[in-house]
């Protein structure tokens, strides 16, 4: 089969579609025949050395895909071959061929193209496991999407609205702010005008951030009484100064956490997220309440220019076309 | 009636036991005739001057007492003039009488000295609200205790230890770890010789944090995968270093909470902990596998030496006997 392999970590052009051997089923795992994969601005990380894949993970890019089971290994239960199925992966997805334990499966919602479903498994998981498993989200919170425009804020941004919250985002453009109101987004915030904290008067019960230290001391000014921050990047940096006495005077929760180095089983494990969503998002994604949002669909071989795009100025996902 | 009075914000000796008004019942309200009062830190750093009460509260120091009901506010249910009672103040416990809401008192636990029930409330609430009701702790949990000697440390151990979790402490004192072994503690670490870090290899799943800033760093280190911080005093300064790297590599949780500004009924309250609190700690104390942990108690007369005590080496609890 044909993958992205690395000539070296370096610029988008590193990246070559090139043969690799077959791949079999370990146990408990499917092989899919990749349709498309989402990008992800962590692949951009580990394009250029910074996000080794976790112990046991392939060294091929690509944390999502959507495809067609083309073998069961030993163990599977609930999966045919022939499904079309999307998936939740700790790497891998740029490739014809992706290994995947089935409890990352999800089926491609009725409804949803095969090639969009790609855009769903990352972004969703996390913003499920943060917002909704972690976080409670409910009906009558205040949530504070930073990024709103991105994968994660575009999602988040139509699941925080069906489950009944207030949605404020943040984005660096008006455009981006024109299309978060497009979804449902109640309050725009443009950061490089205004401050969020100003613009929040009542606080925020849930904070989706990723921006890490540079937003910290204002994100937690930012919270409603009892209300949590949940960083999920570091781009605005890794050390920030923590105001215990800020935090005290909200009740204030901060929580840092990823998808990808998460257990497959168990507690907090992927195969519980997985799960959890297939119960609870996937209906509201056939009833059309939560949509993909794709801002460009590239054949793999364009996967360098799909890069520079999702670091340019994408509104929601890049996903690349692999059959 | 009398209560303690401050001639201004100063040192111990500042505290005068002076005749006050008399109270009355406003609606919700009981008066409580008082046995005898809890001394917290808090009252250390109000006498100072750093620590004012909350809006509408009383002045007088006193966070916790035990005594005796002896007038009902119009709307007061389920209490009757003479039951003993032990209550959380939001102040105004160094006194004769003190007007409490009825959502914050206790029943002097069966059993139970009732001066002795006065070094409960305070500690107990903490400890409940934020280990059990907020850090969810459970059996097979390992919980860390800073300051295992102190009232809260003491009370911790022996909750921790009854709802089957692994029981690490720190204190600065030989005798101070002794006593803690004698109430269960299974893992002792004297934080003059040792690092906590290196002694909980596996981690935490919760530690209790009085120091703030000073340990932020190492108690992150300190959490195991999918643990809390739960920071609950700022002794080792407000501000310190957060390393989002490290608390995202854990899945970490950094909560940051206080029990005298919690609002009286509704979401958060002091009304839900100690209705929680009567309900499933109150057994325990009643079965003794819970009970108070008392270092003095002295006439109120001598409230300057029982700040003195408690600045010093108290283990556990300082009480005042008011009558």
């Amino acid at each position: 089969m044909h993958a992205i392999t690395l000539t070296e970590f370096g610029p988008p052009e590193v990246m070559q579609w090139t043969e690799v051997p077959d791949l079999r089923p370990a146990q408990g795992q499917v092989i899919v025949d990749v349709a498309a994969a989402g990008v992800n601005r962590a692949d951009l990380m580990q394009r250029q050395g910074f996000y080794p894949p976790p112990p046991g993970a392939s060294e091929t890019l690509g944390l999502e895909c959507s495809g067609i089971i083309s073998e069961l290994g030993d163990g599977v239960h609930g999966w045919r071959v022939g499904d079309r199925v999307c998936a939740l992966l700790a790497g891998g997805g740029y490739a014809e061929q992706v290994a995947v334990p089935s409890t990352q499966l999800f089926p491609v919602p009725r409804g949803l193209d095969l090639h969009a479903a790609a855009a769903l498994p990352e972004v969703a998981s996390t913003v499920w496991s943060n917002l909704v498993m972690y976080g409670g989200l409910r009906s009558g919170h205040t949530v504070l999407l930073h990024g709103g425009g991105s994968g994660i804020g575009t999602h988040a941004i139509q699941v925080a609205k069906a489950m009944g919250a207030t949605v404020a985002v943040t984005a660096g453009s008006t455009a981006k702010l024109d299309f978060c109101a497009s979804l449902g987004a109640d309050i725009l915030i443009n950061y490089k005008e205004q401050d969020f904290v100003e613009e929040l008067p009542d606080g925020a019960d849930l904070i989706l951030d990723n921006m890490g230290a540079k937003y910290l001391e204002r994100n937690v000014n930012a919270l409603a009484m009892d209300g949590t921050l949940i960083t999920i990047g570091m781009q605005g940096g890794v050390k920030g100064e923590l105001n215990f006495g800020a935090l005290l005077g909200k009740r204030g929760t901060i929580h840092a956490a990823g998808l990808r180095g998460r257990p497959e089983t168990g507690p907090s494990s992927k195969a519980d997220i997985v799960a959890d969503m297939t119960k609870r998002l996937w209906p509201m994604i056939e009833e059309g309440v939560v949509a993909p949002i794709i801002h460009a669909e590239l054949p793999i071989t364009e996967a360098a220019e799909a890069h520079r795009l999702l670091d340019a100025d994408a509104i929601g996902k890049v996903i690349l076309r692999i059959s």
